[in-house]
């Protein structure tokens, strides 16, 4: 590492001069530098094994009300280096240990006239720039407001981008992949329905965002660690490719109400030459603050089936009774009104559903549609839309939760909000005191359609301060919290990690609401889960969706095989068989692996990928000498060639490979699949095939005595 | 009362006619008329002794997003017709029972082309009208937005009114008398600075709105039973005085979100020849539901002392420190900051408090600036602003409270919100609780200041909703809350009288900020009090703020009787002695009264009244054969004539007179009274003379044996 100029500059005054310091990271790879550029404006840049990364990007915060801002005339009164080395060790995770290795620079800024002071710390890791904004306390600057962040990322051309249209209100876009020159043009036609969405600009894209150089430089841009702040987008001047921040507004159209003391989430720059090192990365976890919980022993990897997918499809529904236009909770007598037939949760069905989880070894069953206020819940702006706590008439919760007990299964809450925030936070205590008394430990919470407060964003500051508030007192009841529609994550997971999955992204349901691109999950890896966990609901066998509900004509776009690759290229630590028991009693074979797959781990290894082409990875089962490989592919045909070195050297194991056959398609011949169990060692490589919207799973098990009798090596 | 002629005229079809449908007050002296006008639209007018007083006035709603709204194409399905008489006992009250006595129509309205139905309900009594809209459970009408409520309240004639203007955001104004014709003229300067306020209309006024024709009757338009609707302003069309309502909107200018089975508040017409009847009626109470807690034995009044005098006034502060610019709760280190020597809220000074508390019989004493965060509380939009919990480190509550309980004094609770509703809530829970655990049983509650959610008015369907919740909230902990500005009483505290009081309107503080009309007292009664008891704060005894603070030149513009005489006009179970303790020893004589008034009271006699002029009120303690009277009046000395007939015939009394002095003033002679006690029986008059913003107070205390020796007659 190069040694640091300790600069004391406060005498300079008003002389515009460029003072430059440089930051490398621990392996010497990344070379930030930092400038005060023209009329004292701060100015970073970036390169990566001596190619630039980032051009000379300027900094600063534009303020409401206030003629001087924090975007110039700032002089530095002091810098200091430091370095940072630990490994700490997350609840779960893709791995057991997660080194936290680092260079950092802060710059205290202060601003001439106004006497007011920022910081502003980067920290630069092997693979990747972290920094952010801070405002100490000062008498100068007490309460202000964001305007806008005025943060850039000049990229140096024309680079590809795998991108999904800004918006205030949804992330559940599929993924462009284009030039950035092209955005513009294809924004209108990467804008899709939602049941909220608020678009702003004709070349703004959210993070994460994955980029791809034309000399092969992978770039992620992303925040990391977004508390009590609003949720950066990016916008591209498409002239000279250069992304500036934008955050999301509130209702008023003010992006942030700050307090000094205070900082910024960071902005991360994730970059390398080899694509698997930005799935490697754990940037947005380590600048993250450590874990908050005491105790987090309760907090536990689950993998779960559930009344849904049959409502997500249409075959069922969430609501009890056609009876009411309209819904008052407390005063609509349900148990009165004519059901409709087509209720999905019903006490007879989740039964069912607790046996089947039971028989195969799932931890839990998740319910949807049980409580009260599904008539009229979307749509609608209703403030008092649920209560959390009343059942409908068909479905005993008592005897639900006495049933599963008996059976060793958990129940899984629900919380579906339809965005009425304040309804949902006036009970919550309420709510989840309900689920200890009753034994769930996890919610699934959701926040479909337009918030309430209404006009208020979904990824606006009073949003992320709501999303956390849920998080941190579900901490308090020791419950794990599944959010969906919220903010998409960003390595808090590492301070709570009680907050186990998000979706924050398109998932697997889109796959019933007219399908998803076939390499939509080659691209997710790269983009959204780098902020933590998606609850993607993978396993869906059946991808003729009219054999469920014959009024929906959506087809699922994967073959079999490549929701089998999903549980091991797809991480979380929640995972769910999502597709209907009777759906998997069809293909139990292939089932099998599903029930076999682990969900937290030891050891990942990043063994190919190429966003929005492929994706393999092996993963080692924590606690266990098993292992498990996952391949998803994209939309063209693809030989998957890997090596086994991963594996303990002289061990011998047996793989049982869930692969494509040759004429599987994901179009027209989803569910071929083959299946076959061969001994490999860590000398062993594979050539396997995957189809278009195809994959393979392999679990790789100790082979015991005799075991290996009549398999083929591999 | 007149035969109701009963309509099913639903084949009508859509034949416009005028259908015309009366009803009548039980003592027959009001008459009200609905009937369907051209295009179906319903229509009613009223009048008194068979003088008109509301002219024929359309009703009916704009919807949003609806071709249709509810405004006319209506025809009449049914008409239902039904008397009422009940006697009910108020928790506290000016009378211990309160006849609700009306005959009611029900008109049952269907739309043509949409099939929706709409029930308009009249209630007429004795001293007035109520009625409202409700929405019954129906297929074509479930969720809707109602852009504005079409009530109209036709005037005869450019009557006298009593106003301040309309506002989204406060009710502290002073009154303007003016003629309708000169509302638009006055406007601008009854628009006085504050710190959080909203206008919408050049004639645009609140209610309760006080009026009084040429020929003399008083009319009063309110609304009762405010539950989950928008506040209800009126809009003059000055031209033909016709005033329409105007609701309050939130964030989005939506006025409100309903759901049918639903109903709008009561809209209220008070009408008399005679200005008593005003303050006598009881129509606002009676229109709403009865009480909904089972138990109220913990509900009491009280009668108390403050922190606080000291603090409006710029003698002390709520704050403790000037070291920080800004508060992080949580963060910031109380513990280490500078005292700033001039915080009020010390354990020492509120332990003197309950020292004279004690000594003089007062129930409790409250404190306000005893919690962190009044350093940045004001004017920055601050989400976490108080967590309602945290002492300053000068204010040991514990200790307060041993020291309190030992002195049988209660201490009362004060939790600013700043208007950070969303925090309150969240917090809601924990500060009850906190009180009770601490044995506070009342608390003062808050909303200087922009609301937050930022964009929303105090009086939205969004705050209204939120102060409903307040107070519910507090029932379950059986806490008693004294709300101040937050949305003006419409009579909810029939049905949770733990709403012991609220502010609402421009109480006694302003006289500490400038000064208020010296007529103000006259008019609130017929005014701001017609929904509910006020805390105005009474009993400020040195009217020359200079002398607490010398950079405050306000003047109390009142004399010392008429603060005495507030006791008793300005009705409240919760009843302050405002000022400093260090005045009341100045004047202890007149102390006495503050010391000896009722603050419940079994029955009520109207002596004297004429809003803005002046006001007479005789009460008799609840419990005891104590009567007290009150007198305040406005801008001109007069001279007051009552009767003592209301006392029990054959029973001797004495009464202590405190009255102006002849040479009193409320600008130059404030602090000049006399006291005089005389014998008065059933059959006694009295003279007495009230100097220009002045009054009197009395206390008639029966006389045991030998107590006249002495005395004279009066």
């Amino acid at each position: 590492m190069k040694n640091l100029i300790f600069f004391t500059l406060i005498w300079l005054g008003a002389i515009s001069i460029s003072i430059a310091q440089t930051l490398t990271s621990p392996d010497g790879n990344l070379e930030m530098e930092f400038s005060l550029i023209e009329s004292g404006t701060p100015a970073y840049q970036l390169s990566y094994k001596n190619r630039e990364v980032i051009k000379q990007s300027t900094l600063g915060l534009e303020l409401k009300n206030d003629e001087h801002s924090l975007l110039n005339n700032f002089s530095i009164l002091e810098t200091k280096e430091s370095s940072f080395d630990e490994v700490w060790e997350p609840v779960w995770g893709e791995e057991s240990e997660i080194r936290n290795h680092y260079n950092e620079l802060e710059v205290y800024l202060e601003q001439e006239e106004t006497n007011r002071q920022m910081v502003i710390r980067f920290r630069l890791f092997d693979d990747g720039l972290g920094f952010r904004y801070e405002f100490p306390s000062q008498e100068n600057l007490g309460h202000f407001i964001i305007k806008e962040e005025k943060t850039q990322f000049a990229m140096t051309g024309d680079h590809t981008a795998f991108w999904i249209a800004g918006d205030y209100d949804t992330q559940e876009y599929d993924y462009t992949e284009s030039k950035l020159s092209e955005i513009r043009e294809r924004m209108s036609s990467s804008v899709t329905a939602n049941l909220s969405q608020t678009s702003f600009s004709p070349t703004g894209v959210q993070t994460s965002l994955m980029l791809k150089t034309d000399d092969g430089l992978y770039i992620n841009l992303h925040e990391a660690a977004l508390i009590d702040y609003s949720t950066m987008h990016l916008d591209l001047d498409d002239e000279n490719f250069i992304f500036t921040s934008w955050l999301t507004p509130d209702v008023t159209g003010d992006k942030v109400y700050m307090i000094a003391p205070g900082k910024s989430p960071w902005r991360t720059i994730i970059v390398s030459d080899d694509a698997r090192d930005i799935l490697a990365s754990r940037i947005t976890y380590n600048l993250n603050e450590p874990i908050a919980i005491e105790d987090p022993s309760w907090i536990k990897p689950m993998k779960y089936i559930g009344v849904w997918w049959e409502m997500i499809t249409g075959k069922s529904t969430w609501h009890y009774t056609n009876d009411f236009p309209a819904v008052k909770l407390g005063e609509t007598n349900f148990e009165a009104a004519t059901p409709n037939e087509t209720h999905g949760a019903t006490t007879e069905n989740v039964k069912k559903h607790i046996d089947f989880a039971a028989e195969h070894g799932f931890d839990g069953v998740l319910v949807e549609g049980w409580n009260v206020g599904w008539e009229d819940w979307f749509g609608n702006s209703k403030d008092y839309v649920f209560d959390f706590v009343t059942s409908y008439p068909d479905f005993d919760l008592e005897e639900v939760r006495d049933y599963a007990k008996s059976k060793g299964v958990e129940m899984i809450m629900h919380h579906e909000t339809s965005s009425s925030v304040r309804n949902y936070e006036r009970h919550m205590d309420q709510a989840y005191q309900f689920m200890k008394d009753n034994g769930y430990n996890a919610v699934k919470s959701g926040y479909v359609g337009d918030i309430l407060p209404r006009g208020e964003n979904h990824y606006s500051q009073w949003l992320v301060n709501h999303y956390q508030y849920a998080i941190e007192k579900a901490a308090e009841y020791e419950v794990m919290v599944n959010a969906h529609e919220a903010v998409r994550p960003t390595g808090v997971a590492r301070t709570y990690p009680n907050l186990i999955a998000n979706e924050s992204a398109r998932g697997q349901e889109y796959q019933a609401f007219g399908g998803s691109k076939p390499n939509h999950v080659t691209v997710l890896p790269f983009t959204r889960l780098i902020g933590g966990p998606m609850d993607y609901t993978p396993g869906i066998f059946e991808m003729d969706i009219s054999k469920l509900n014959p009024e929906n004509n959506s087809w699922v776009n994967s073959t079999i095989a490549n929701q089998l690759g999903l549980y091991v290229t797809m991480y979380s630590p929640l995972q769910m068989a999502a597709d209907l028991p009777e759906n998997y009693e069809r293909f139990m074979d292939a089932f099998q692996f599903i029930k076999d797959v682990a969900i937290d781990w030891e050891k990942s290894v990043y063994l190919e990928a190429e966003p929005g082409y492929y994706l393999t990875i092996a993963r080692k089962e924590k606690g266990s000498s098993n292992w498990f490989v996952g391949n998803v592919n994209g939309n063209e045909s693809r030989t998957s060639r890997i090596k086994f070195d991963f594996l303990e050297p002289g061990k011998t194991y047996i793989a049982t490979i869930y692969s494509d056959a040759k004429d599987a398609h994901y179009r027209n011949n989803a569910q071929a699949y083959e299946i076959r169990k061969v001994v490999v060692n860590n000398r062993s490589k594979l050539n396997q095939l995957s189809v278009p919207g195809g994959g393979y799973a392999i679990s790789i098990m100790e082979a015991g005595k005799g075991e290996t009798r009549g398999l083929k090596k591999l």
